[in-house]
């Protein structure tokens, strides 16, 4: 893809961001888009099929990112509670430094295009994390539940205190973040310690 | 209101929560609510200013109808865990028996139209809560952190975890809402008992 294709997929990026926080999905349309971006809607088209697939693609372009933000520095030789204190923390710093992109994306899985997306997609990145949650549920240190309820006290909580819009009044600082993660890590370990 | 307004205004409610889940909010236009709810535009207009008066009322009474099924039974003179333990079955119960609000409700607090509608709304009804949980916090039995991280770690996860659409691949049996409850209770709370 040369430079200036490029710059024309980033503009789209961008307007179809701004325009979906700003309007909805629905009301989003292509025209829209294309003079937001300052493209033709003829230069979607080359990108994307249709609106449809626009707003997937988009959608998958910020999970990727935000996942791959959220694993930065993951190492398995670390206790359990080392990696996800690492995971906390690099996902509040992505969500309070992409807000944007993080309410298309809360706003897009609350929405009925959410079913044309796979649920098990990005997982792949985080199988390093499910193993490590395997071997701590049988050493005892975490508690010997179905993954999808430790999941529900990380990552939850996590997306409502990082995002100003549906979250809290209080001031995410550093001391809160940590305060919010060990009460996570109780959540979901057999001993406080 | 005689009889068949009320049966009108339940057409119209049913409607609207039936569109916006499977179009989205932009899309659900007033007309085509008319038209689903087998009325006359003109008659949405008698009961709502204009479509942003329709979509709001409709997230307020859903809002409140859940807040008075959560609270049911709150007794403060009992312990603030069994009280919470009630407000969780009740949440669970609600949302598994009424998917359709709960979809309406998620997807309008993460569109634009949520900017329309006060933080504090309902608000006063979980105020005798409010009250348990700072006296609890005295008394040291949760801990001492801002009332926003409490609720992070109780409103989320339940909704993550009652919503079969964001949520999980497991069945919420009787069980595994209240090992999810243990959980909260471990988050929130000093002392493990």
């Amino acid at each position: 893809m040369r430079l200036q294709d490029e710059s024309k997929k980033a503009a789209i990026f961008n307007a179809t961001v701004k325009l979906v926080n700003e309007i909805g999905f629905a009301a989003a349309s292509v025209a829209k888009i294309a003079k937001e971006a300052n493209v033709s809607p003829a230069t979607i088209y080359i990108y994307y099929k249709n609106k449809e697939d626009l707003l997937v693609s988009i959608f998958l372009e910020i999970k990727q990112e935000k996942t791959f933000a959220s694993i930065r520095g993951f190492d398995e030789s670390s206790p359990l509670k080392e990696s996800l204190r690492k995971l906390w923390h690099n996902s509040f710093k992505f969500v309070s430094q992409n807000g944007d992109l993080q309410r298309y994306h809360d706003q897009f899985l609350n929405s009925p295009y959410s079913e044309l997306v796979a649920d098990q997609l990005g997982e792949d990145a985080f199988q390093p994390f499910l193993s490590a949650f395997e071997s701590a549920a049988k050493k005892k240190i975490i508690k010997k539940v179905h993954f999808d309820l430790l999941k529900a006290f990380i990552l939850p909580p996590l997306s409502m205190l990082a995002n100003s819009r549906t979250g809290a009044d209080l001031k995410m600082t550093r001391k809160n973040v940590e305060s919010a993660f060990e009460m996570a890590w109780d959540a979901i370990s057999l001993d406080r310690n």
